[in-house]
């Protein structure tokens, strides 16, 4: 069994969170970590019962109001709509009253109460022994979740049990609108809240069934929501079917004797469009519960742990020597997989549909954290992805148009594809985002070589990001390609020339363009592609400037970077931690103070740009000016820290990354989880401590394990095969589970992996250099192993 | 007499500017023009009988309405609070009937009209000739002032006289509070209006006085406003008194014969603070009208005529050989005289009190445009300018600790003295504005020697500024002294490292505060100033960094401007100017285009830092980057080109600078004159043509004219004394009007000047170079003299 913890706080177990207090105070952080989503739908974890709640959610992809951005000096360009995810109809609430009491565990007492988030059934359970203020007896047991086979739907099977003799039990199952919810402090990262958003359309109820239908006030999006109901009691029930604008709401009362059970399995489906009528999205709604009906409850179980256990076999990731560590691997794993499954047509967002954070939006952190995890996972999820960038292609170019550039301009943050940026420096100017994009997009066609998506979606992508950096870049009195004015993944420096990072992206971007039209030259004509663009994107590849420190021997983040003043880390107090909430940006801006990782990322995605010697050098130039305010920097410093040999420094930043939202590192879970974070912790495992890179689609690996850590392994898809990395302390085992032989690499040594046929190669010694120091203050909390639970 | 134009507009005339048609589309733009001011309370020339109107405006200095600045993405240091010049009580207004018929201009005709504001008598004259739609003629001249010499004072003569026969008149003289007025488009620039802003605290009126007095909403300034009146008429008139809340009025009714006037004489009176009592301000407006009744009508003329004969006998410039260009430097030399004259120790506002253009917010344009010109002919206004810099000390101070800074950072917009900015980028960076300060400052103190504002104000703004410096600089690995992350005058470069003006100005400014520290030891100690402070100053002013291109031999505008991109001046169509409107500040930030003089304004503010060599080259490289979207830059082009011997383009520009708002150059002279652009056309004619220079205190003269010109005479004030320069064809004459000799140099030769004892020297070879180009469409038009009116 698994070992508790002293104070309230996650069990550590290798498939499943759980929680077994009732800490009110913490129900808003677990709301998020409890949170069920495939990727279409997502259910916060609240508890049926609708209170007591911490900020309860339930999020469509894609489904958001418009708000107005204000400005108090405007200027061309700025977008003047913002987008922010709404929090519609609520389908999860059963409420429950016993004797006439209703349950609410901030009354009476609940001396055995657990949640558990089970990794591998793909649920959320609940188990609640409750006394009411008057002494009365319930048992409580929940099992709910949003089902990945079947993606309009979610379900909740309940189940209420009189302990201490009979009871009359009164459940009212609802469909929830408009639920008011708490605003938020003025932190700029805190999304903005919106109330009441919805307007009622339609509402229709009868025996078990019930449907709400509503639009969005200002960007006029249409949604449906339907409930439908299986009750199993002892005796007879009596039912009432009530709906009205914002509640549709089942009642079912009956008498129970103790020992036996009411029980009640609640089907819920969501329908939302841009383009379809409320008839026909109620019509979709009705037909999803149908096929749930269909499948039943245990038919839905049965698909969600088929489908899980199919992830599972492409995609765990299993490590001895860190029980937590473990727990939080998987966790990781499950969360992204809910974030990205069946997201289909629409993004995923920074914090999947787990919470209001960031207004809903997708990011940069998409392409660049997310997609290899689903990549080399479940490529369909990332195709998918993919799919979505691309079906905003028009509103791309048409910003890139406004913006004076050619080809496409993809936003800084977004629902629909159009620019929310409020801010330009950090926003707009922050151009990286597109050769992300066109680097998901090479990292995909490489690892399945689709040929289709290559011909529908992928070689578009990549020609109309290369002919953004074409426009964007110039050619100075040197001959050299210099891309000046632009803001790389550091947001304490902005407005830079020739940020590192994003000169060899676009130079990789370029590249790829190129290459891929070559290689496909009529599907190129019809792009408007012709040998004198791609031999600009060439020449303006050869030609990128690299910015060059020759004094220090490392690489600037950006033009001018190594010259400019060092931050006074020494006089910066703890608590004025994140520094943008506690300094203005002028000062920022200008000093060497570096939120995330920026240039130490692009020695991961472009490692190929830089020698061994390069890379340790700026390790150790950049790691003691790297605050890590941003979630997406301990995932990237453990790899580099890997690569150059620091390996216990890699460890700290590995579990840094895995447990950021477990641990509520940076006070913010219950706005949502931090998603990129999350598949960072896939990163640290596969490209960290496994060294896998896969420059121009070339898959490599380096495996190194830390010291504290016995073993790890990994499985992953390329090319429509699944291989297995085995790595010990002094060796790795390579096994292809199935598909074609894989030609690859360990440490620089080439193999070939073939059916049956592993391969163990003994791990070479790791470089020895000097570990480097973090700012005062900032170095992650030295790692000690979390013991297998006994 | 005046030749008239064919087409309406301003009449050219030496010493006056009058306007003959009754068009009202260019309402909004002559009341601007025909505005009157004395720095502390401001009139727009709105007619007297209210309607038709343009924009009307009554604005006192320093009363302002507080409004939240909105951010789409806030951040830390932002300011919350806006603040908005109010348009107050308006006591401009007697509204006229004429037999039951209100005189309105948009009704039957006007034969004849004009209105003329007089430089020499500091009024504005209306002369109208009215046929009512039933055909009833009357004739009403009015003269208005606001009193150089009464501060709180305006006053309006006013004379109705029936021309066709007796007729009832009946006159109602208003005070009129919240005034709707229209809102403006959505141009960044153009400033928020605020509606119903005051809240009346109190209203009285008996006889011929009435008296209102209110407070505003938000930032809680109390005023008060009172009107008092001599009526003359022939026979019998009736009055009556009304007052209510937002409304004073004094109805006067009368017989009047045909050829007989009725006669009325209002004198209005402002007062206003943060911290007076309603019942204080009242008794101090009942106190100014007491005195202006004393004075009487004429006596108000007669003292108004005094002070401006001292004041172009201090400062005129006469220009023989266009007399358009003679009109429109005494326009210019007469309104920032009214925008400074009486100030004190409140701030110079962009617009002075003409117009609620930028909010009514001073910028670092009053200390670098503005001061120079006062500073030489009214010293005691510079001196009230900068004694408000001081006042505001603690507010700068306070900025400086927000921003992470010693000594003081001044704002980039303000009424009161607290940053307005919203978009730090074009504001917090700008830090230039403290060195501007101190410039003004050391200017000041070298033209004066004003050893009492230096012991109580100016060492101290030398010292707290020159801390600023110390501070936002750094030494580099080479020990050069950096100032990154900042941005100049040019507003189409922004947040960049070493910008040269910036560098360039920061180092006289230390050095200025180290030398006055040093010969006045022991303020310096009551300021805190030790050697090693001194020496720290020193130190850094001697290691600045002065970024310099090798290749091109000319200096970087900042640190990589040369390596940037060119615009796309060939590309860019003359309807996307100003560019600012049509482009997003990404791209304008990171390309070769200027929008003002910023390298080019160093080289006449530090001329002391450049070779001739240096400003040739530099002059040719950035002439065909300017694009002059700003109204700061064609005075200060002037300057530099005549320096380098373009001087039919300085003739240019100088017409440029000084018609700009009597041509309605930038399309918003009806928000208010551009103050610093018009003080601008003195700094043509006077550094420019007369090739003044002041650095270190040393003044210097180098004077040659354009070709167009016959003769250009100024006169200025230094160290107490009156020199008088005028410069003809091949020759230039110093005068010493009277005062202690001064020690000057003409052309590098050094010359004493002394009274009875002028000095004709004749004028050097203009150098050699070709002229410059400017971007296409934005070279200045080509000047043709104006001839001489016949």
């Amino acid at each position: 069994m698994t070992a508790a913890r002293q104070l309230p706080g996650y069990e550590v177990a290798p498939w499943e969170l759980r929680w077994r207090w009732l800490d009110l105070d913490a129900l808003r952080k677990t709301e998020s970590t409890f949170a069920l989503s495939n990727g279409h739908i997502g259910f916060r974890g609240s508890f049926e019962e609708g209170e007591p709640r911490g900020l309860p959610g339930t999020y469509l992809n894609g489904f958001y109001e418009r708000r107005p951005l204000p400005y108090a000096e405007a200027g061309y360009g700025y977008p003047e709509d913002g987008q922010t995810v709404v929090n519609v109809t609520d389908g999860k609430i059963i409420r429950l009253l016993v004797e006439d009491e209703p349950v609410d565990m901030r009354y009476g007492s609940a001396p055995n109460h657990e949640r558990v988030l089970d990794f591998r059934s793909g649920t959320l359970r609940r188990h609640t022994e409750w006394i009411s203020p008057t002494g009365r007896q319930v048992r409580i047991t929940s099992e709910r979740l949003v089902s990945f086979t079947q993606r309009a739907i979610g379900a909740i099977h309940y189940e209420v049990e009189p302990l201490d003799g009979p009871a009359q039990l009164v459940v009212q199952s609802e469909l929830l609108a408009n639920e008011p919810i708490e605003r938020e402090t003025d932190d700029p990262r805190v999304a903005a809240v919106l109330e009441n958003a919805l307007v009622s359309d339609f509402h229709t109820g009868a025996e078990y069934h019930a449907a709400l239908a509503h639009h969005t006030r200002r960007s006029g999006l249409r949604m449906a929501a339907a409930m439908d109901h299986e009750i199993d009691a002892p005796g007879d029930v009596w039912t009432e079917n009530h709906t009205s604008d914002d509640l549709g709401r089942l009642t079912v009362a009956a008498e129970v004797p103790r020992g036996q059970k009411l029980r009640l399995t609640k089907y819920v489906a969501y329908g939302w469009s841009s383009q379809r009528s409320t008839q026909a999205l109620l019509s979709q709604v009705n037909a999803a519960l149908a096929g749930a009906r269909l499948s039943g409850w245990q038919g839905l179980l049965d698909e969600q742990r088929a489908f899980l256990d199919d992830f599972w076999d492409s995609a765990d990731v299993e490590i001895d020597g860190d029980a937590e560590l473990q727990q939080a691997v998987r966790f990781a794993l499950f969360h992204v997989l809910q974030a990205g499954a069946r997201g289909e047509t629409r993004a995923i967002p920074a914090k999947g549909l787990t919470g209001p954070g960031y207004d809903g939006h997708a990011f940069w952190d998409t392409e660049t954290f997310v997609l290899p995890l689903l990549t080399y996972t479940v490529p369909d999820a990332a195709r998918n992805a993919l799919q979505w960038r691309h079906s905003t292609l028009d509103k791309a170019r048409k910003r890139a148009v406004q913006l004076g550039q050619a080809g496409a301009a993809f936003p800084w943050r977004s629902i629909n594809g159009e620019e929310c940026s409020g801010y330009w420096p950090a926003g707009t100017a922050a151009f990286h985002v597109n050769a992300d994009v066109a680097d998901a997009t090479a990292r995909y066609l490489a690892a399945t070589g689709d040929k289709e998506f290559e011909a529908q979606y992928g070689l578009e992508l990549l020609v109309e990001t290369a002919r953004l950096w074409s426009s964007l870049g110039h050619h100075d009195a040197h001959g050299r390609f210099r891309i000046d004015g632009v803001t790389g993944p550091d947001e304490y420096t902005a407005i830079v020339d020739n940020n590192t990072y994003t000169n060899l992206m676009a130079q990789r971007n370029l590249r790829e363009a190129a290459t891929r039209c070559e290689m496909r030259p009529e599907l190129a004509r019809e792009l408007g592609v012709d040998e004198e663009e791609t031999a600009r994107w060439r020449d303006a590849a050869d030609r990128m400037v690299v910015p060059w420190d020759d004094m220090l021997q490392v690489h600037p983040q950006s033009e001018g970077f190594t010259r400019h003043a060092y931050w006074d880390f020494a006089g910066t107090p703890p608590e004025n931690y994140p520094l943008l909430l506690h300094y203005p940006y002028f000062d920022l801006y200008r000093k060497q103070v570096i939120k995330q990782a920026d240039l130490v990322l692009a020695m991961w995605l472009r490692g190929d740009a830089f020698t061994p010697e390069q890379k340790a050098r700026n390790v150790a130039y950049y790691e003691p000016l790297t605050v890590r305010d941003s979630s997406l920097s301990s995932c990237i410093q453990a790899v580099l820290n890997a690569e150059v040999g620091h390996l216990e420094l890699a460890y700290d930043y590995f579990a840094e990354a895995a447990l950021a939202d477990l641990h509520d590192l940076y006070h913010n879970v219950h706005q949502g989880l931090h998603i990129a974070s999350l598949a960072g912790s896939w990163i640290v495992a596969v490209a960290g401590f496994g060294g896998m890179r896969d420059h121009g689609g070339k898959l490599t690996f380096a495996p190194r394990l830390p010291p504290e850590l016995g073993r790890i392994a990994f499985r992953m898809c390329f090319a429509g095969s699944r291989i297995c990395v085995t790595i010990r302390r002094d060796e790795v085992t390579y096994q292809l589970v199935r598909g074609e032989p894989v030609h690859t690499s360990h440490h620089g040594e080439a193999i070939a992996l073939k059916e049956g046929e592993p391969v163990t190669l003994p791990i070479p010694p790791a470089p020895q250099h000097v570990p480097p120091r973090q700012p005062a203050g900032r170095a992650p909390a030295r790692r000690r192993p979390y013991p297998v639970p006994s």
